[in-house]
């Protein structure tokens, strides 16, 4: 017994030391007073029959033409280790506010639901369900805070990225961003969730441990200010680490700096040393670019990239690669890891089914599909998205349907896939879209059609609801 | 032995299941790569002298006006615990970029340093130090990216928070944005920081036992739906969770609704239950509570309070406040916990000294002030604050002090405030606010000087460097 302890505890601790924070462990006390108080209310009239919740985006924001779907893998892993520990039940009793049936109740629950799910990397679009649960309906409810939580801020963060990788194509764009990051688990989801739409990497080195994504790094101003000669500084750096040698050149002026790069190289050199590239974090990025390299090249150092971060989001990428300066990588912090200009999607997890009937919400400007629902893709001649389908499970229509059975029974379908499968899934949706949408103010949006008998069905469930309903 | 690994695997696991990720105990590999590469770098040569960083945050967003320092708490405990696991040594060892020496060093460091700041909740400005760290050099440059990364975000909502404080007067505010909040550990921080702000409370449960911040829940959409007549959903839910009782109203039609819950009230009350509120959760608000309150004060139920949410933020609040609409209370989300306006701030940790040598970063538009700074705070003779001086730490200037010794060797100075504490510290903040800067277009900035001597400082500190710059 208590070995089994040991070995319980050991695991569940090592995943959480690796993510700072992580997903499939994490308290399930980590959601809204009001699931627990439903699931009381639920057990305590026997409403335990199969729910059908569907995980969509209502509006997409202003400037996205789509998102890309990510989060599912953490998901997953929520849904299998769902369970209330002694303490936490011991918590919630002294709470008053639950009767010991329910608390009974929870020490046994588990998740033993169905899910389906796109899969991640795929493109998707408003009112497109990218997730549905289907189990008894307090597990149900219950997870709805964190899925919300888990699958909203990595769909974000990938579309954000997304954004970067079409404005900037055989660029190296790299995931500066944990510092500026809304926490821990955020810092290390954004390094994934970037990842998967085609970044090359992150500065983060706990994504690297976790997740196996390729990590980056250079030097910091404070590197150079602990030394009185900037070249000094640069020296001794590169012989502590002359793998991939990135120098820092703003901390004073720029060009002298680049200069000084120049001087240094032969001696370097001479040691076995090559610099990889310099850096800039500040000022002009173009117009120091055009003067870094001209003193670089003429200086022999032609191989030497130039890396730019600072305050970089996707329209001043685009407008350095329109104006042709040399720069040949980008590091991305807090515009990408807070997605700063969309840092929140309208997203809902909302029930469409229950005990055999279709649901359906009509709070005004909320309305909701019932029914357990499929998205049905097509692609036209030239190999691009042509248009999508929103209908009911079962109803077939043209394309490839992109939902798909990933957990039966609380116990997952087949291996998740790599992450460098879901990055190429997310890679080919980026090629397969509509040129309007690759643009970064989308010049139209992508039809997503809702079928016959979904309509239908709506009309069937109002009119259910209004016989009811009326007195 | 066993007993050993056991008891701190279990402690560990206790503090990072309780906060979905936390601050403490998070892998102090949640960093990025050039940290480490800048400390084998400076192990290389030795160079182990006192630094000092100051953390600050070089320009306020736009529409703010001032922030509230928050997340210290978080920090001491990360600083506390910083250790390196031997299976990340193992890791670190096996990427093959680190040699035995280093990892050694990795395997005994600890925080010895001392630390400096403002108690959390005190108001604070662009380029004055929250926080400064002094040790020696390796161990403050490791702990930077986690040391932002927790003030950013922490300090970050508290000040959001204050603005919807600030806009409603006498209201209840909720926090409602767990889901939406990036990731697990912003949930469970902006519950905090909003309660150090003046919310009341918050839906996210596991703020109450980490915390011990009041939770307030009330019902989902979903709760209704299972239902197929939405008075009885209200009746059965009244009576397996008839404390605090908030019934949700906007389903189907809310009117119609209100109109349930006033027929239903006497049938409540012979059961002894009361119903403490209903809430609206989308339409126009204004337009809806006015006539909700109509119906439920013609049906007698004068004393049951209108809570609203959905799509609130701060000029929602006040706009609603400005019309005098019957709403008693709000429930806020993303705007909140994403600080959806402004998602990041402009924050560094910055060298200002090092081994006795004051140090200056140059580059443009980021130049710093160097030295160990204080920050002093003069009253008005109406009590408001009326300006700020930014001073080296031993030049004493009017008004009072705000950064103060908090670690010492590694070890906390005294007990740690309450969150009670550091919310009465906030509220007086709040109330000692010049007029414009309650706004929330601040009509003004509020004066922070510069002392003369830090001025002349930054001057010689130029001046050293331009002997050593100038070939």
């Amino acid at each position: 017994m208590t070995v089994v302890l040991v070995s319980a505890v050991q695991e569940s601790s090592g995943i959480l030391r690796e993510g700072g924070s992580m997903d499939a462990a994490t308290s399930v006390l980590l959601t809204d007073l009001y699931q627990l108080n439903m699931m009381q209310a639920y057990l305590d009239r026997g409403e335990t029959k199969a729910a059908v919740f569907e995980f969509f985006v209502r509006k997409l924001p202003r400037d996205r033409g789509f998102l890309i779907a990510a989060g599912l893998e953490q998901v997953l892993g929520f849904l299998e280790q769902l369970r209330f520990t002694r303490e936490e039940l011991d918590w919630l009793g002294n709470t008053g506010r639950f009767g010991k049936n329910f608390l009974d109740h929870l020490a046994d629950l588990r998740f033993t639901g169905d899910v389906h799910a796109m899969p991640e990397g795929t493109v998707f679009f408003a009112n497109e369900p990218i997730l549905r649960v289907t189990a008894p309906l307090p597990q149900a409810q219950l997870v709805e805070t964190r899925v919300i939580n888990l699958l909203q801020f990595q769909s974000m963060i990938a579309a954000k990225a997304a954004r970067m990788v079409l404005a900037a194509p055989g660029k190296r764009l790299v995931d500066f961003g944990l510092r500026r990051a809304h926490g821990a688990e955020a810092g290390i989801m954004a390094a994934r969730a970037s990842y998967i739409a085609g970044f090359a990497g992150t500065a983060t080195v706990l994504a690297d441990k976790r997740f196996g994504i390729p990590i980056f790094g250079t030097m910091a101003h404070s590197y150079i200010q602990i030394h009185d000669d900037e070249t000094q500084a640069f020296e001794n750096f590169a012989r502590a680490r002359p793998k991939n040698l990135i120098l820092l050149i703003d901390t004073y002026d720029t060009e002298a700096a680049a200069r000084k790069v120049v001087a240094l190289a032969p001696k370097l050199k001479a040691a076995g040393i090559s610099i990889a590239g310099v850096r800039l974090d500040s000022g002009d990025l173009i117009a120091l670019s055009n003067r870094v390299r001209r003193i670089l090249d003429e200086g022999g150092l032609t191989e030497v990239t130039i890396f730019a971060s600072g305050g970089i989001d996707e329209t001043v990428i685009r407008d350095i690669i329109r104006s042709s300066a040399p720069i040949d990588g980008f590091g991305i912090g807090s515009s990408l890891t807070t997605s700063s200009d969309a840092p929140g999607l309208d997203c809902v997890y909302k029930l469409e089914e229950y005990a055999g009937l279709p649901r359906r919400k009509r709070s005004a400007g909320k309305e909701t599909w019932p029914g357990r629902k499929q998205v049905w893709r097509r692609l036209g001649g030239d190999g691009r998205m042509a248009g999508d389908v929103l209908s009911l499970e079962q109803d077939e229509q043209p394309g490839e349907p992109l939902i798909e059975l990933v957990m039966q029974g609380g116990k997952r379908i087949g291996s998740a896939p790599t992450l460098d499968q879901i990055r190429a899934r997310a890679a080919r949706g980026l090629e397969r879209l509509p040129e309007p949408l690759r643009k970064l103010e989308p010049g139209a949006s992508y039809p997503v059609e809702v079928s016959k008998t979904l309509k239908r069905l709506a009309a069937e469930v109002d009119a259910r609801m209004e016989r009811r309903v009326t007195p």
